[in-house]
């Protein structure tokens, strides 16, 4: 009765039609705590009025409404119930929706977070977008990169996505790093078991000098780096090529971190691209539309630019 | 701190400023039983669309949803929750909304009836667009019409926002007649105190065909006529010149009642000014924005073509 819907891109098939029907709007709201500046409200607004469609987009923050992290459920209910046809969930609601959907994508079941909800008739179906959101940025911006052995810090939200997307990308070797290290084993355990081919293992922490030896890549997944969390999370003295350096924080889009890797001489990857390739998808599946990314991309730019 | 909110034009004039903000869109919902084919909210979209703002008008249909009439409160929270602007209120809900505002204009508080919810801040404010609807169409429909006597058939949800439009509009005596003597004495009451300088009393039961013998007018505010209660609610024969004839039945737009009113000679005003008003005054107070009421009539009468 449905078509794949865990790869990020295809959405059941007989809904997919009534999507796309000509002159339908879409409404879509984003739960989650401070998320009155984000800028996906604009991107998809943007994005389904260059195809010629109404849609609206509000920011349902949980702090302003003085509500807890717990009524993520109630509020995806309640969003049903008023006519949305999905939603985009931040933090730190990501997991504590899980008990509200009907469903979810396999990816959305393996990371154990999701970002996306899907009004699909009468059911509420998640998905993350999170992850191939990073694995379409990563393929579009580093698409040569060498990929056999990747260094992931950070073992959270975003970093379990990312660590999916690298595992699908097809790194052969994962290694985490987290200031909990019973956190990074965890994470590296679960991938275990579901990326079987490869390897996946905690960082030995008695080397941390080691870390970064042979790797081919570092993907940074932690706040470090944030306008309010500034600082390197790695020594610049590590970074020295042919490592590649991808960061997921994009405020601001040239973290210190990318600064002194490219100094260095090493090829790095920005994470405006995943927050504009979670969107596109997150808008491919609640709209049935195709957007186009490229133009997402130069609008979030042009977004970014005007902060 | 705010301007008048009872007479179905003006909104509290700071947020009417805020409102009007260029490039803001709105959000707009209509909450009732069996609600699918309203034809508000092709009407509010539409004239959004002329004064170049998205606007989007979202049907929750509690007999769809499988929600009892008492959820409106719930749904009005979580409306406010999820970014709606206002919402329209119909049947069963008018009542049933009241305990969840936080105020009501003057004009709903007399009628105790609310069909349209308007978020000003964190504050949900009820108001009443179904007598200044009515009373926008008689205005438009029959300026001239003589006032002085007028029969009301129907003591309802309807009849009590028709007769307070109907005082407002200086009528001197209303005699209201409805199948439940009861209720037609309580809502000539209710009006008594309200309208103190003129006079309001139930029909008298006992003489039905002396009802319309000294009437200047007639308001039919019952559902005999709509498409699934055909019908005319009075001896046909009792209707002949001066008496002038309205209905607020618009599905269909000319009923039995009307017919044989036109055919007798009678001046007559169809329910679709009270339809299309109500709608007008109901965008105003939620968008702060000035529809063209006579262009809202024109996509009013299409709409009915088409169905």
């Amino acid at each position: 009765m449905t078509g794949t819907i865990g790869n990020g891109e295809a959405v059941p098939a007989a809904t997919e039609g009534a999507r796309r029907e000509a002159g339908r709007s879409f409404l879509v709201g984003l739960i989650g705590a401070g998320v009155g500046p984000s800028l996906t409200p604009p991107m998809h607004e943007r994005e389904a009025a260059q195809a010629g469609r109404r849609l609206l987009y509000r920011t349902i923050d949980i702090t302003d409404l003085g509500l807890p992290p717990e009524s993520v459920g109630d509020l995806v209910q309640a969003a049903r119930h008023l006519g949305f046809d999905g939603l985009n969930i931040t933090h730190p609601c990501k997991q504590l929706v899980l008990p509200a959907l009907d469903g979810l994508s396999p990816e959305a079941a393996a990371i154990g977070a999701v970002n996306t909800v899907v009004f699909d008739g009468g059911a509420a179906v998640g998905h993350n977008t999170d992850w191939s959101g990073f694995a379409g940025s990563l393929r579009r911006g580093l698409p040569d990169a060498a990929r056999d052995r990747v260094v992931l810090l950070g073992a959270g939200g975003a970093g379990a996505a990312v660590a999916h997307a690298l595992m699908t990308c097809g790194v052969r070797e994962l290694v985490i790093a987290d200031l909990s290290v019973e956190r990074a084993a965890t994470l590296a355990e679960r991938l275990q078991a579901r990326f079987p081919e490869a390897r996946c293992r905690p960082a030995d922490t008695a080397r941390p000098e080691r870390l970064l030896a042979d790797a081919d890549g570092l993907v940074h997944a932690t706040p470090v780096g944030m306008a309010h969390h500034p600082g390197v999370p790695v020594p610049p003295e590590l970074l020295r090529p042919p490592l590649w350096v991808a960061d997921v924080v994009y405020r601001p889009l040239r973290t210190e971190l990318l600064h002194h890797a490219e100094q260095r001489g090493c090829a790095t990857l920005d994470g405006g691209g995943m927050a504009v390739f979670q969107a596109g998808d997150a808008f491919e599946l609640i709209t049935g539309l195709t957007p186009d990314r490229d133009r997402m991309l130069t609008h979030f730019t042009q977004l970014l630019q005007h902060e």
